[in-house]
């Protein structure tokens, strides 16, 4: 386990519409429409970070997910309607200070010309607090957005956005720090010895730069990446400076974060360090443990059976699962399906769970951790992730909102600052600082990138 | 001359990083770093809603321009170092309330699901302030940037761009209003009777909707164009709603918008408005006609040569302007090239400039209309372009910023005001409601979509 000097716990926020639990938008206290709704979002983001959250973290996917349209119609949280993140997060930088700022773009359906220079203007926004969510899209609903038919099978996603992402971080060394001296009397704008102008052949793109934009505040945006699956754990280990992971108990969270870690000190070579890993966790908190539960069992009531049925079948794509009876077992899901796909059958299988029982667990956390009880019982499990090296920190996934965000604002932070295990104040002004990462890319970006350009296919 | 209602000029402001002026970042009052200067963007952004504008717009270009290196060291506004539009827009969408936010997105290296989801984000972000307006990209670098070579000719880059904005009309159509009922009683979000996903398959895109956000709180984003080629009036004449365009004299804009409204008319039918034609007008207020022009005079001698002569060959591209005698005639333009190029040739022709006059005239307008004089003279003309129908308003072009901006704020503007020729107050909320814009999409716009989708190829 490595020893990132002060052992703080990191700690984001995925913000969902109207929070990640399914039915949340249907709870009394959860305004429905917070998807388009700025006002809304200007008062989350403020409430993150009066709490001092290292980041406000949003999810994306380019289409609507797949779905029954008598499902669909009966949930608000299946991209059916809500703001694109970039320019979600560029508005919020105004509002905010401190708080990291961290979108997910596609790299299957995005370019990379663009993607690098969005968030690093969002960078230049917001005084260096961007972040950049690397995936490659789970929804196959997505190829039909942009005329690609089928969805390209997971190992082709990842050579590209491995590709891509070594082109991203090029871009963003368009410029040396100090490029641009402005000198009035001179006429001299820029140091033409500070401009690397970028000339990318791959096998999926061929990119010029430079960047149109200055080097970033905190030396370039910081790239998140989420994969679980054999593809994603290499690109993760190659690329990503945070990986965020959804584990549903301490023993595959274990297991990932030392995978993770053997495979990033292979890919990257002994100098570096390896991602900071932050499991989803979704608390259920309240004065007791049955306070809690009873936050959980209140929402659970609130799920509409076509749509739960609806959500696991999304997540288990290729099974059928409205033939099969709802107090029966889970089929095995077919090799090669998607990385979450993995995981539900696990905890189907380890917890003899009926798909009826299947549907509720996955309505609330979708795979993620759910930590229910007191502040402290909370504050308990989190300390014990974090000390025995299963987790640098977490994204904290409030389950409706802004409920579950005040009490982890309000509740759980000030218990884990009480123990020390994380800041009272903002002592950095960027996300770089927060997380206390390293100026320097990883070794293996570049490595890879010069490999890719001498094989173009 | 259509009658608009009380028949009030509409008026925008374009702001570039320091202003328009080539040399504007030399001047002593200019900040020199407003390309990556958030605050400063408020500060401007606040000034133009203070003047109660109708909207700030944004240019953009994917690449750094032609240029060689000796002289894009020494300028400022070649897309060098600036925001990414669509960011800083969203990010000044916060600190605003009223004015509308105008933003350059090139149809030749975006995708339309992107752009319309952007745009349709920005608009909700705003409370229905967003505009788009729609390029093809006068810049050849461009093509580096997304690995096609060459960059394609105006014609391909033209059938591209009606394609794709009759792409993103009808991705904006996806809802309809209302279509959110979001009933938390029965669990009924949405009404699957207001949805309609898009299936397009065209020459150059194969699309499909629903957009994942709900119908713009003005009814649609409003589309603005610019080109001045045979081929860029015939798009706008078939899909714009505000035409931007350079007209150096009075002659050339009345029969610019002249054979703009005959072309909409043939395009749309009779019961369409024809777009609203707003040429760019760069202002020089003094409190004498002498100080007027010795504001241009100062921003004139801060121009170095090298920088003059490499912009004058980046608006005609294919001609080598520096093996030319300075103080010769410029020789006749190749036939086809960008449109702007033709104005300049015509100018250069019209009124005997030499190379080195050009470049000084393109230095501070780059063929728009520089205005020189006393607010009320500057008035004058405005009025009289105005009212004997060359232009519906304009969009004024700040030589240097924050200067010329505040001469509009606190001198033009009021002026203007005084002779009942703009209002003293916004009277709408939206964008569309401040250019008295209708909420139905140009007639045409759904049939070049429906004829391109018949034959793909």
């Amino acid at each position: 386990m490595p020893d990132r000097g002060a052992r703080l716990m990191k700690l984001g926020v995925l913000l969902y519409p109207t929070g990640y639990h399914i039915a949340a938008w249907r709870h009394p206290d959860t305004p429905a429409d917070s998807g388009v709704n700025f006002a809304r979002q200007c008062e989350l983001a403020r409430l993150a970070e009066e709490a001092k959250l290292d980041f406000i973290f949003l999810a994306d996917s380019l289409a609507t997910q797949r779905g029954d349209i008598e499902a669909l119609k009966r949930t608000a949280i299946r991209y059916v309607c809500q703001f694109e993140p970039i320019t979600l997060l560029s508005a919020l930088a105004a509002v905010t200070g401190r708080i990291g700022l961290v979108g997910t773009a596609s790299t299957t359906y995005h370019h990379p010309f663009h993607v690098a220079r969005m968030f690093l203007s969002l960078d230049h926004i917001s005084g260096g607090r961007a972040g950049w969510n690397v995936v490659t899209g789970s929804n196959p609903e997505e190829a039909a957005s942009f005329g690609a038919d089928p969805h390209p099978p997971a190992e082709e996603r990842y050579r590209r956005a491995r590709e891509f992402t070594g082109i991203v971080y090029r871009l963003w060394e368009s410029w040396d720090e100090g490029a641009f001296v402005r000198d009035k009397a001179s006429g001299l704008f820029f140091d033409p010895s500070k401009r690397h102008p970028l000339r990318h052949r791959g096998s999926h793109f061929a990119v010029a730069g430079p960047l149109p934009i200055a080097r970033s505040p905190q030396g370039r945006p910081v790239v998140f990446q989420a994969g679980a699956s054999d593809s994603g754990i290499a690109l993760a280990a190659e690329t990503a400076e945070v990986v965020f992971t959804a584990q549903a108990n301490l023993d595959g969270a274990l297991l990932f974060a030392e995978r993770i870690r053997e495979r990033a000190r292979a890919a990257r070579g002994a100098p570096d360090e390896p991602p900071l890993i932050l499991p989803g966790v979704m608390p259920f908190i309240g004065r007791s443990r049955a306070e809690a539960q009873a936050k959980l069992d209140r929402l659970q009531e609130l799920i509409d059976p076509v749509v739960g049925l609806s959500l696991l079948e999304g997540l288990m794509p290729g099974i059928d699962l409205s033939r099969l009876p709802l107090d029966g077992p889970l089929p095995e899901p077919a090799a090669g399906g998607w990385s979450r796909q993995g995981l539900l059958a696990k905890t189907a299988r380890d917890e003899n769970l009926t798909i009826r029982q299947l549907v509720y667990r996955v309505a609330a956390g979708r795979g993620h951790r759910l930590a229910i009880g007191t502040a402290a019982s909370v504050a308990d499990e989190l300390e014990h992730w974090f000390r025995i090296g299963a987790a640098d920190g977490f994204n904290l996934i409030p389950h409706s909102l802004p409920g579950a965000l005040r009490d982890m604002a309000f509740e759980l932070v000030p218990e884990l600052r009480r123990r020390g295990l994380f800041r009272t104040d903002y002592e950095a002004a960027t996300l770089r600082g927060h997380l206390g990462l390293p100026l320097a890319a990883p070794s293996s970006v570049s490595a890879a990138a010069a490999e890719d350009e001498s094989s173009p296919g």
